[in-house]
């Protein structure tokens, strides 16, 4: 286990290794998540790309340093191109599965389901999201078992977010309500979690590192910013400006 | 006809209605559109849904509260989404026709023909694409005849906005010039008009209500926000925050 | 060649202009840049539009003061529409072309070379996009060579924007680094550069006054605005009362 100092550290070390390396971070994700989700990435200091064209994405993913692969547009165009993206994925680098709203779609679900035997580094998502992922009864409960089962992170944000391998596993108490009021927010944390993919290898630290950083983030700009207009532009500047004091003397994990 | 404090309580009422029950409003909107729109509904306590898959849009608008239909882009995937969509309507649910820039495109414009006889609760529109709408040479005037005829209610927005069943007709005046710098903003009025049409049974009182509170949320917004950028923002958080006592003070209804 | 204080002038000229005539600027762009492009044009007085249906862009295009053509999505959806759009403008009607992300796809950079032969009045684009277009080893020097060679403007836009028809050129040195780090702003800037076309028979003189009055809106917002997240609404508000002695007293160009 790690204590919530060692963990603050963990994000703040893997920010500034954002900031320094530009990571490319390849984003198929949905049309409602794209700009926000670019801003995100930019403001941590990462590179978005977001085609989903078949000519090229190969070639976008291939000098990618990480990939997120989102449900919330699922249309031919982009299960094409996951197909596409997942073949050119090389040797060690890593992706994100983000498996939006598939508790209202059988056929989101199924393919979510697909997916999740491709071997995504991270799935982050809600209780609901989980549910309809595990079978319908699951909680987060047995979110440990699926990750030992499925050989991933599951990452089960909400109120707190649960981040487990299946061994290690650490709660974030952070962040802040209004962050469940803009859209996309959770899209851009799963952004985030695989531009820190791309700077630390153990994916179960990035993780981790990157949520809480996001969720200090969201809790510094509520402060400033105490309505979901607002708070939308205060997050991204939290989140540019968030530093190792602010993520130690905030970090509530356990 | 109702006075101002008596609409002004109406959408004081719709607006806690949605913030308790946050129904689920389905949008079929232009891709520009979709971010904002879905920020003013989760500003208002409402869940947005975008989909317009084939595979899943029935299941989406199946288990959503109201539906949106926004011509802005105006694709052959979108045109099935919304055959789709109207055919998973279960009774009783209504759903907010916004014809955007039809008079750019008379095939938009003859869609947007078409969808009026399917039945929308609402039609949302501004002057030009009401003209293109009713046949040339319509004005405000002409609104209530042309509700009448098609059974649904007009909502003709502009400087003020018109609203009226056939029978029934009222002019909010509230606003602010910067609503018309902002892309969206009527795409989200529109949205706005969905929510309110899944909490209060009488089409026109949600309408009035819908665009009373954007506009006297328009209004607080640009006292502290004179520019459009932050406008944008603030807005969201005028209505995420609008009270009785802001709606009593400021509505100017006739 | 022009002192700072007269491109100054013409950029407060074109702005008002801009103003004063509510040009329409179509805009063939990517999705992440849509909102965002729509939002700038709107506060600098122009009209945008975005759609990209085959029956229906031509008529928006015949419609329109200008064009934009942005590769930012590069689907075959886009390329027919560029196909049409280009078919619809009629004589004396300007685009721009935004070839977004060419050095990461070859495919894109071969579509883009093709454009080069259709007449852009302008083409906005950094080194690297500039290098990727004029045959992988093209630096900021050979700018003016490619513009006679191509009979068009290049602007190529990074910590300075370099504006050159091939006779004339002009080194823009305002700008704020927290422009690089706001998604679409080079988006929206090619957009705004459509905009000034629509008002300014002088394409080169049209290109400085666009880039001009955003680098300087950039300015003046990074100064109330120090994150890139509140920074991306004030560029827009500074752009929106961008005043000649503001332009005047802060315009660096040799």
């Amino acid at each position: 286990m790690h204590a919530p100092v060692e963990l603050a550290d963990v994000a703040a070390d893997v920010l500034a290794r954002i900031k320094s390396r530009a990571p490319r971070v390849h984003c198929i994700t949905n049309s409602v998540a794209q700009a926000y989700t670019a801003n995100i990435l930019l403001a941590a200091g990462a590179i978005p790309s977001m085609t989903i064209s078949p000519e090229e994405i190969a070639a976008f993913v291939a000098s990618a340093d990480a990939l997120l692969v989102n449900l919330g547009t699922f249309d031919a165009d982009r299960r094409a191109a996951i197909e596409l993206a997942l073949g050119a994925m090389g040797q060690g680098k890593r992706w994100v599965l983000d498996p939006v709203f598939i508790e209202r779609s059988p056929a989101r679900a199924q393919f979510a389901r697909d997916l999740l035997g491709r071997g995504p580094a991270v799935v982050r998502l809600n209780e609901r999201e989980f549910a309809a992922l595990a079978g319908g009864d699951a909680l987060g409960g047995i979110a440990a078992s699926f990750a030992r089962t499925h050989r991933t992170i599951v990452a089960l944000t909400g109120k707190s977010d649960v981040v487990t391998d299946g061994e290690r596993s650490a709660t974030v108490h952070n962040g802040d309500a209004l962050m469940g009021l803009v859209t996309a927010m959770g899209c851009a944390g799963s952004a985030l979690v695989a531009a820190a993919l791309a700077v630390e290898p153990d994916a179960w630290l990035a993780t981790n590192a990157a949520l809480l950083a996001l969720d200090v983030a969201g809790e510094t700009a509520a402060q400033s910013a105490p309505a979901p207009g607002r708070f939308a532009s205060w997050i991204i500047d939290a989140l540019y400006s968030l530093d190792r004091p602010t993520l130690r003397a905030r970090a509530r994990v356990s």
